[in-house]
């Protein structure tokens, strides 16, 4: 099954000059969801993990499933305020400002396996700053996972520390 | 397994007054968590639905795993301009103000039967504006499922139309 026939390119979104690549469309369809959330199900496995970390929002409809699929715990990573128990922050640059994510302080210990699952991979800031939240938190990340990688916007440069895994890329297109 | 033994409950959260239902200790645990999205699934199954429809973005914590399980779609219901096709939107009315949600217009079709899947029933408005989204795409609503009910506020009545399925329930606490 080849999922890139699934998603759907958006040009020009959010912003002028943005392909965007739309994952709803392979979610609309049951098999090539399915699919893929099997196949990153058996990343986890195969690198151990016994919790998974997804950023807010589209990180939660892939990483969700995984865990439920393996029976272990999904923890989100959410903006400041969303999380109602005791949470420590992490800041990191954009193009243009600053962005914040949080996670509660007690989702985490030492000696968890985590990995972190989101549906794209760009400049990989925001995962960068999901890992180091776990990392504060005294868990080791195992690994990343992503439907997407924009090969083009460096990602795996920014992770190379880590194990990373895709299910699609884009390169020069 | 009693769910309620995995929910947290946090006083004046996000407001005063507010006994706040944190399911995330719910899904930090992979048994609690797992077993909760089955009993949605079998639901679902029971409902005949098609297609999983779920708000954002605590329906895509549910709602994703549960399409997943059954290997049919998933689509979420998102605040407008988070969707990047073409979407409809419906406006709702909240204790003070208005909100508002949209759906991508070539999600669903006629003969669609549709399960809505959210954390938590409250006063039922959110819950009916994806119901009516749905509706108005020509898919058919067969039932409402929520990790939570929060007997007191009335979601039941709003929803009457329906046939609506809850995990565990609060009243008067």
């Amino acid at each position: 099954m080849d999922l890139k026939d699934y998603i759907t390119t958006i040009p020009d979104f959010p912003t002028k000059g943005v392909m965007f690549r739309d994952i709803t469309t392979l979610m609309q369809n049951g098999e090539a969801f399915s699919f893929a959330i099997k196949q990153i199900a058996e990343f986890a496995k195969y690198k151990g993990a016994n919790v998974i970390v997804g950023p807010e929002a589209r990180g939660f409809m892939f990483g969700c499933p995984v865990a439920a699929e393996l029976k272990i715990g999904f923890i989100p990573v959410r903006k400041p305020g969303k999380l109602p128990r005791a949470a420590i922050a992490e800041e990191y640059d954009l193009e243009y400002g600053t962005n914040t994510l949080s996670i509660h302080a007690d989702s985490l210990k030492k000696g968890d396996k985590v990995l972190v699952v989101d549906d794209l991979l760009a400049t990989g800031g925001t995962a960068l700053a999901a890992a180091h939240l776990c990392e504060r938190l005294g868990a080791e990340v195992v690994g990343f996972a992503f439907v997407i990688d924009l090969k083009d916007l460096g990602g795996r440069k920014k992770l190379k520390e880590y194990d990373v895994f895709s299910l699609v890329e884009y390169e020069g297109e």
